[in-house]
Order: structure tokens, then sequence, then C-alpha cells
């Protein structure tokens, strides 16, 4: 056997280096990797054979690897479809090696090794679901030089940090066709997710089919929701990708829409509709009505039936009690049963819920709230509110994850969210406690986003909280990770998502096809509002048009997150590239602005971005200047400086609820002229 | 009621000039516009409303206009859900009439009428069917000035001049998801297109369920294929749109997939497996055995069963005979019989099928050779041979459609297909004969299409097609059709189609993102070589990688339309703006080509490509001293000019499978120096 040992590279700054020259950018980054000097050369006779206890989607995925391998290269790779009956290829140039077929559940062993030679590539792993995860970092280790693709020699280990690595995707605030569902499920899979959490029911939609209640889907879902069979479908694609699928059921707040069809439900008696609005509303199912359990033991029992995961998620957050309060059978029955506030009321109907759940062999998940002293430790804690609500939670026997700094409708840049630890070194849990803590979810919740936007703000950032949630502790390199996630970007494109390809698109359409450049030049360095700015905005719910210049901006604007770090470089003693760089993009902003102003006037759609456009005009001039000062060495007056530190203030401000990214930057420059 | 008669446009060349002044761009192009001066403008209170006895899918088809009318514009348009049961506006903006409910089928009257004035739309139509093709007219009628978004005065009063205006998709030899069926059903809608044609079993596919028998599906679709509830779920939203869904099933050739499970139906006992080559095949069902029949009663009626419309395909074509001749029991058979040939032979067969058809209450389809003096006048013959073949079978009796001209998997122009009329003046039909033409079909044959590629050869092609069958036919001024389907591209977005979008994401990949604008730059002057060139390379078939460059390339590259078209005006006596348009562009791809070449090294699925980009360098180097002879008026010597178009000829060689589509434009160049 060929001997290792030339590089053994450590997986901090060093690697992205290192990977540029040997094999392919990967993300989230595996535990060790080991290269040598040989490559492993890739033609159309590269050929796969599967051995051991594989499961079936072992084959399908193999099937896909070497699809995607051709894909990319173009070779017409001439092996056929890869199926338990296939006649093996006599000498393979991979060998995919499954001990045990394994079981899709939270504890499932998804480690791997894969181990590359000049002539062969093994990849090992103890279960199928292993396997999954071990191709998925193959494919991101093709490379190529002008000669051809190969797979660079090495030998990686991997595994991963945390069991439970979600995303939370809510289909019931803006109605998502099961298309998107799959191909994020993709997008999971090649970052190695394998919680889909799905937001069915919500105050403005009911999203699941109920044979046994119809008018729940029927009213409640105004012809958008998921059949049964569509649900069946979903579960076992996500499944034969190893990602288990948990439903969340959000009761006893958040639940207008289960009104609708179900008025009996509801503490104060009426008609119900279907809610347009965004926000914590009033509506809240009754708790001390028999009827009510018996119907939830129906619809959850139908549920479990559905959904084989174990884990099925209740909800249970943000129940304003206004309808609990002001309604007096619910004053007297809490009376009558001792029951001293809200909190404890929900813990009663929580525990309810629990023994439905038992009943039916599933454990419950559920938001902060649920939390309650009279509430078994046997459910788990998904904590919106931050470490120290999980670490208490912890600290009290609970099981937890964390989705606080995960939230990525908020728009808020990958590094945020990557640096945002489920198990900081100081929350002061024991090892034991410490267990406790299963990983966490990135939330996709739904009230901005629609089936064209949902992607962009999803991808590529959920790859920097894929790998926090599966790579060392100690990986943390933002840069080194920003330059992975977009290799990776591009990559996710292969998989159908639209992140990138709905930008041009929208833009396109924004300005009917005439002048993309120039609007995408303003785009480029624009982002929605952040966290819940676009909430405030009048008018706005749920049957709005999302298809404005904010839809069509994305989080972490590329260009201007470019050139916010050539300014940081440059200040800090950086080169003539970075001063050029900066010269370049703020004449590009300044010259582009007389034909984006045509553009702006000839789509009315795009004047409320009109000042912004002439904001970005204004503060590149000032950028200029500043650049001038300083290639000059000479320093402004300080009546300038006060002048155009002004102008950057205001040029802060939203229009059409979108900002501009590069202020910062050239308040930067500005500054240091002085 | 306010008058109109200001303008009575006539459909000719003015159109096009007229509409950009006046409304949007339509396509197809209605029967009879007459345009006011007035404009109704739109603001957030737009609202609509609908009388007379609509079937239910008409509200949901006004609420998407209503969506799309604020997708369009932004505006936070206040109405809620248009539904049956909604609280009518008191004035509103809109309204939309239905007289009677109306049954989709091939006779329904498609016709509408739209009054538009300051401050009322009046949309009118005898059936709901008409309602759907007057909303999409009228979406495309949204216009816009600097002050705002607006319809203009009109009234236009429209029906379709054939009844049966197809598209043909072919899930078979690529499989095509749900999702890539539904948005293609919502482009057709736009264009007012009302046959969806699905081609689904052939030799690499069996793409249905079938429960009677499970193995045709399950063996024959390698799991991919429609459930029926998946089938049943496309059918409900082409009926909601006003498209029918004829399905096929090719018979007794075309038809190895059925043979995987059931190899008791061949000609030739053995074992089938799943075919990958393109091509005709000899597989073929076996007409001598009573048992293929049983089969045929039982599998034909579960079909007519789930598909609701009156017409069902059975293909028919390309049975090249060749099990048949080599068979003894077939020969035996047909001598006992007094069968003389396999025509002959297949007419019994289809006699056969007919029985069942009729029995089930359906009209048999087929391809040009199911006529035969045997075969009732009772069936449709779909022509892919031509008008000839065409104009006997409706002097036969039969009724007809045309496909010929309309193969759009061909990669010709949009022009080709525009000017291919199914009723030429000159096919010499009586009235009655010609009333059996029915219209036609667009084909998009599977085997050289993707999911990712289908919507680029679909679209916008098809919409000169829709045209083509729609509107009169002295509609026939190719110039206006392009401006106009250059419109209706870019809005065909808005439904989810991938022509456009995908053509840059396919680039990307290619380059991984590094050299798009320098690759686009060659892309954009390229196309795939026509007809059946590509099923001529050695080694493809259907598992082969459809991602290369040939791929992204799209048929009527409109930058070469754009730079053949300046050069043919130049030559004509065209202005300075034909010349610096020529120059720009020869300047352009010249100067490009030293960055092309890096990408191109640096990716070698694109080593493939080189020369294609050599020749392009080459001829825009000659092509701009064509350019400089031209502006001073010099004459070159005549061996230049032998040359040059010596080089010419070389680079209109394909490469890659694809060819450079600017070399005739440079070979008129340089021949006008003369």
């Amino acid at each position: 056997m060929k001997k290792f040992g030339l590089l053994l590279i450590s997986l901090a700054v060093s690697f992205s280096i290192a990977i540029s020259q040997q094999g392919g950018s990967l993300m989230p980054l595996p535990k060790e990797i080991k290269t040598g000097s040989q490559n492993l050369l890739i033609d159309k006779d590269f050929s796969i054979v599967v051995k051991g206890l594989p499961a079936d989607f072992v084959y399908d995925r193999a099937d896909d690897f070497l699809r995607r391998l051709a894909g990319r290269t173009g070779l017409f790779i001439q092996q056929g479809r890869i199926r338990p009956s296939m006649n093996n290829p006599a000498n393979p140039s991979m060998e995919i090696t499954v001990d045990e077929t394994g079981e899709l559940d939270l504890r499932v062993d998804e480690s791997y090794s894969i181990h590359i030679t000049q002539n062969l590539i093994k990849l090992h792993s103890k279960t199928s679901i292993g396997t999954l995860r071990g191709l998925e970092t193959l494919i991101q280790w093709l490379n190529s030089d002008q000669e051809g693709y190969y797979f660079a020699e090495a030998q990686i280990n991997d595994s991963p940090r945390f069991p439970w690595r979600g995303l939370l995707i809510d289909p019931a605030r803006h109605w998502l066709p099961v298309d998107v569902i799959k191909r994020n499920i993709d997008g999971m899979a090649a970052v190695k997710m394998n919680v889909l959490h799905l937001h069915l029911t919500e105050d403005q939609g009911f999203r699941i089919e109920s044979k046994v209640f119809p008018k729940l889907h029927e009213l409640g879902g105004e012809g958008m929701y998921y059949t049964q069979e569509q649900m069946k479908d979903i579960i076992r694609y996500a499944a034969d990708r190893g990602i288990r699928v948990v439903p969340e059921f959000d009761i006893p707040g958040h639940a207008t829409s289960w009104l609708v069809g179900y008025p009996e439900l509801a503490t104060v008696p009426g008609k119900y509709s279907i809610e347009r609005e965004w926000g914590v509303m009033n509506p809240v199912l009754d708790p001390s009505k028999e009827s009510t359990y018996e119907f939830l033991d129906a619809f959850l029992t139908e549920m479990a039936g559905l959904f084989p995961d174990t884990y099925l998620h209740i909800g249970g957050d943000e129940n304003n009690g206004k309808h609990w309060k002001q309604s007096k059978h619910i004053q007297k029955f809490m009376k009558e049963k001792g029951i001293k506030d809200n909190h404890e009321l929900q813990a009663m109907f929580n525990k309810r819920l629990l023994e439905i759940l038992t009943k039916n062999g599933k454990q419950m998940v559920g938001w902060d709230e649920i939390q309650h002293p009279d509430i078994s430790k046997n459910v788990v804690i998904q904590s919106w509110r931050g470490q120290k609500g999980l670490a208490a939670a912890a600290k009290a026997g609970y099981s937890v994850m964390l989705s606080n700094g995960y939230y990525i409708d908020l728009i808020q840049p990958a590094s945020f969210h990557y640096l945002n630890d489920p198990l900081p070194d100081d929350l002061g849990l024991t090892p034991e406690q410490a267990r406790l803590v299963l990983g966490g979810e990135a939330t996709m919740w739904g009230e901005q986003v629609t089936h064209e936007t949902i992607d962009s703000r999803i991808w590529p950032r959920t790859a920097a909280i894929a790998e926090r949630l599966w790579s060392k502790s100690d990986v943390r390199d933002v840069q080194s990770m920003y330059a992975r996630m977009d290799v990776l970007s591009l990559q996710l494109e292969e998989l159908g998502l639209t992140h990138e390809k709905n930008y041009n698109m929208m833009l396109r359409r924004l300005c009917r096809g005439k002048g993309v450049q120039e609007l995408r030049t303003l785009a480029d360095v624009v982002e929605s509002v952040k966290r819940y700015g676009r909430n405030a905005q009048s008018d706005i719910n749920a049957l709005m048009p999302y298809t404005r210049f904010v839809d069509a901006t994305r989080p972490d604007a590329p260009v201007a997150r470019n050139f916010n770090l050539s300014v940081e470089r440059l200040i800090n003693g950086g080169d003539q590239n970075d001063l050029e760089n900066i010269n370049d993009l703020l004449n590009n902003w300044y010259a582009n602005h007389q034909n984006l102003t045509k553009v702006l006037d000839d789509n009315p759609i795009l004047h409320e971005i009109k000042p912004l456009a002439n904001n970005l005009q204004a503060i590149s001039f000032l950028g200029l200047q500043a650049v001038k000062y300083l290639q000059n060495n000479e320093h402004p007056p300080e009546k300038w400086r006060k002048y155009a530190l002004k102008i950057c203030k205001q040029a802060k401000l939203p229009y059409g609820e979108t900002e501009l990214m590069v202020v910062s930057g050239i308040e930067k420059l500005i500054n240091s002229t002085k």
C-alpha cells in the first residue's frame, strides 16, 4: 500500500491554500485530511463497485455521483446504471464499502473514510448514511488542471461534531411547492445536514392533508398543501439522502388556519379566516375543553403515522395569551384547576400533547416556551432565545438545540451565523450536560420569501451553519469559510437551486431586460434591511408582491464584501492592488449613475430606490476624493471630512427596504485621510 | 359610452410600431384591435369582479392575473383572494363576464373581447376558456411610462384560427419531473396553446404508472415515472388553464421499455432491457397473438379512465419491421390472413386498437404511418412528413394536424417554424377538406434535452408556432415576430421557465464561475448543430452528460441574429449605425479571444471548442479588414478576398457539436467589398 505522510494539513488557516493546490474545496471541512502527491486521473472508463451491506439508496446515490461527475467533466462515462443487480466492473476506479445498512435516526453513525491513491478510491463507512456523507466530500474533492480532471491523493477521516444539523423551512406563510422542498433537500445533503424541519401550520396556512379532518387543509390551505402522497414522497426523498423529516404543528398559538375549518377549537368563539398579516396573533386553541384533546389526539395520531421520524414538533411559541385572559370560561377553568398563569396553562396543555405523542411512540420537540417544571425531561427544547436559555435547559436536564443566531430570514452575514456556536466553552456545562446539546437548526421563516427568492436566503449562507454543526469547534477562519462558500455556491446550482440564477432573472424583470448591467451594479452592493425591518412596512401582507428590488438583492452582497475587505486591508497597510480595486469599484459606481438613472426612471417599480442610487453616486464621489488624498498623501480640510461623513450617514438610510452595504467602507476611507 | 375609432390598427407591419406607443406587445397577435388615446391607470386599488357562469378556475386565474399584475408593478394591490364567495368591490377596475361555463374539448369556443376605457376594463367571453385567453392578452397589454403603469384604451376582438394548437413533450427519452411539465403548461397558456401531447412511452422509458401491469413502470421506468396521482394533478393543472392533455402510448414500435417487464409481448422472444441508444430500434409488439390485444385492451382501458380527453394517441411511427420479417410465426400469420406487407399488418393491429379505443369512448390519433385504406376516417393523422402528406390525408377524409416543420428539437430558427403554415393556399383543398386541418403541434423530442435545457429549446421559439396556429394567416412579418418574441421571452420567466436563466448558469458551471463573460461572448454567437447532427456523435446515449457547451447554447442565438441583420441592412444601403454595430461586435469578438483562451485552457470540459474560438477570432479579424475596406471605399485584392472566404468556409465546421452563426454575415461583408 502506498505511503502517505507527505503533508499533514492542519485544518486551520493554511487549509484553503493547500486545497487550491491539491484537491477540491471542501465544505464542511472534514476532521482529518492527509494529502499525497499522486492523482487519480478520470476518464470515461471511471467506474464504481458497491460492496458490503448497503441500503438500496446507496446504489442510487453512487449512480448520482457518477452522473454528477460526468456532468462536471463532460466525460461520456461508460458505466451503466449502478444497481444492486449490476455486473461489477473488473477493475473499478472506486470501491464503496458499507459495513451495515444503518437506520436513519438521531444517533446513527455518519462517519466515513476516503482513501485515494493513483489507481483506486476507497470509500468506507460503517453505515449507509456515512457513505452518503463521503460521496458529497468526494464530489467536492474533484479537481482539474489543463490536462484533465482528477482526484488528488488523500486520506480523509471524518465524522460530525453534532448529531442534529437542521434546516427549518416554512411553507405555511408562503406556499412552497414540492420541487422547492426537494431541491433544498439536495442542497442540505451536499453540506451534510440531516434534519429537515417542516413548519407545516401557521396563522397564514395549513399545509398538510388530513384525511381525518379534511377541512384543516381544504379551508386552511386554500388549495396549497402537500397531499399525504406528496409528503410520503418528500420523506422518502429525504431519507434516501440521509435526512430526517421532523414535522411541526404549531399549537396552541399560531393556529388561526386550523380555526377556519374547525372554529370549535378556538378559545374565543367566532368565524375565523386565513390571516394575511405577519406577527403574533390572538387566536389560540382552547385548552380547557376535552374535545380539543380528542381532536388533537386523532390528528396527531394520524400525523404520527404519516411521519416516520421519532421526533415531532409541537411549536408552542409566541402564544400571547390575550384570548385566554379575556375568556371567562378559561379563567374559571384555571381557577378550578389551580393554574396560576398562562405559562402553567400551556404546560398543562403540553402535558396532554406529550401523552398523545408518547402513546404514538414519538418524542416531543418544542420551542423554548414549552420548558416548564411540570414538563418531562424527555422533550427536546429548540432555543430561539439563545445560548443562555439553551444552557439553562441543558442544566435542567433537557436535550436542546440552538436556533438563535441561525435565523437566516434576518439577512445577516454568513460570518455572523458561522461564529455562533451551539456549545461555546463558556457555557459552564458538565460533559454530561454538553452531550444534551444535540446541535442546531437554521430557520428559514417564510414571511419575506417566495418560491422565487427562498433559495437565495437559504444558500449559500446555510453552508456556513452546516460547517459550524459538522466540523470541529476550532474551525473558525471566516475568510477561508467565505472562499470555500463561494466555490460551493456555484456547485449547488447543479442541484437546481436558484439562489444565483434568480438574481439576474429578477433584475431583468424589474427593468424589462433593458439596463440589467446598470441595475446589477447597484444591486451588487445592496442588501435588504436586516432583522424585522420589512415586517414594519405598511400594507405588507401575505398577498403582496415579493418581486421588488429588495427581493432581488441578496444577503452578503459579494461586491460590497470585497470592497469593504479591500478597504480594511488598505488601512492596515495594504498594497497597490487594494487601492486599484477600491478605485475601480468607486469609479464604476460613479460612472454607472447616469445610465442607471434612466433605467430607474423608465420603470416605475424601481422609483422607490432612486434615492439609494443617488446616495451611491454621492458617496462614490467622496470615496474617490478620499482615495486621491490618500494617493497624494494629503490631508483634506476637516470641513470636507465632516461634510463627507455627514453624507455617508445620510446614505445609510434605507429606501425601498434596501440599504447600501459599502457606506462603512467609504467612511473608513474618509476617516483614514485624517 | 366612450367612442373609439381614433386608430384602427391593421395587423400587418405597422402594428409593432403602434404597440410601442400604445399598449403592450402582444403575441400571438389578436384578430382585431382598435386603440384610443386614454389610459386606465393602475394603482393599489385595482380590483376585479367576476360575473356570469364562470368555471371555478376562472376565479383562480383572475387571482393569478392580479398577483402577476402586482408582481410586475410592485403595487401592493389591496384586493384579497378572488373567490366565488368573495365580497365584490363596489367600483371594480375590471369586470369579467362569462356567458357559460364551457367544456374543454376540441371545438370549445375560445373567443373573447376586451374593452378598455379610462375607468373600466371589460373582458367578455362566451366560455370560461375564452376568459383565460383574454386574461393572457390583457397581462401582455400592460404598459408603463415614467408616471406609472396603465392599460391603454382598446377594443380587442379575438378568436383562434385553428382549434388544435399543441406542444409535444417527451419525458420518455429523458425524464422530466412534474414541475418541468407544470411550468411548460403555464408557458403554453401564456401563448394560448391548448393541447399538451405527452409522449409517455419509448424504447428508453415507460413513464406512467399502471396499476394493472405494474412492471410496465417499475421495470420500464427505472423509478422515473408519473404516478397516477401526479398525472391527475397535471391533467387538472392543464385543464384549469384551458389545455387538454393527450397521452401517447407509442406502439407497436418504439416499445422496448414495455418488454423489460413483459417480454411475452415481443415479436422476438428474449430478455429485454432499457434501450440507451437513440434511433429506430428493432423490438416490436407481436400483432399475431390474441394475448397482445388482451394486454392492450386492459392497459388502454386503464389509461382511457385516467386521461379524460376524447383523444388518445397510439403513435404507430417508425416500425422498421425487421423483427416481423425475421419471425417465422409472423410470416405464417400473414400468409394465413392474406396480409401482404408490414404496413397492412400494422393497419390490422391499428384496427384492433381502434376497437378498444372506440369501446372506451376515445378517438384515435396516430402518426402518418397509421393512414391506410383499411383504417376508419374517424382517426386523426399527425403528420411528421409534411404538408403534402397532410393534404393527401385530408383529401382522403381524415382529420389532420401538422408537426412537420415544427420539430423544435432540430434547433432551427423561429422564423423557419413561423412561416411554416399548416394550411397554405396552394394545398388544393376544398373548404370542407380544409376544415379537416385541425392545426398543428410543436414537437419537443427528448433525445438531446434534460430538465435543465428543455425550456431553452421550447421557449421562446414555440411562441412563433403558437402565433402561426392562433393568428390570421397573413400575420407573417418575421421582424415583428422576433421583436415581440423577445419581449415575451422575458415575461415567460415569471412562470418559472428557465430558458433564459439556465444559460448563464450552465456557462458558470462550465468555467466554474471564472470567465463567464468571456465564455458568453462566444456562446452568444454559437448554436448547436442542426437537425440530427448530435445523434451522429459516437458514444452518445441516454446516460451521457448534457452539460457541455453545446447544451448551454441556444437556438436563434440573438447576438448572431442581430449581427447578420446589421450586415444585411448595411449591404442594402444601411447607415452608420449598422456599420458601427458591426464594427463593435467584430472588435469585441476579436479582443475577447486572449482571455477566452485562458478560460478554455483552464477547463478541460471546454477544450473541445478551442478550434471554434480560434475560428471566431480569425474571421472577426477578416471582418474588421472588410469593414475598413468598406469605410475607405477601397477594393481589396482578389487574393485577399479568396483567402478570406476560404477561412470563412473552414470556420463553418462544427466543433463540440456547435457552430458559429456569424460566418454567413462575415462572408457577406467580405463579398460586398468586391
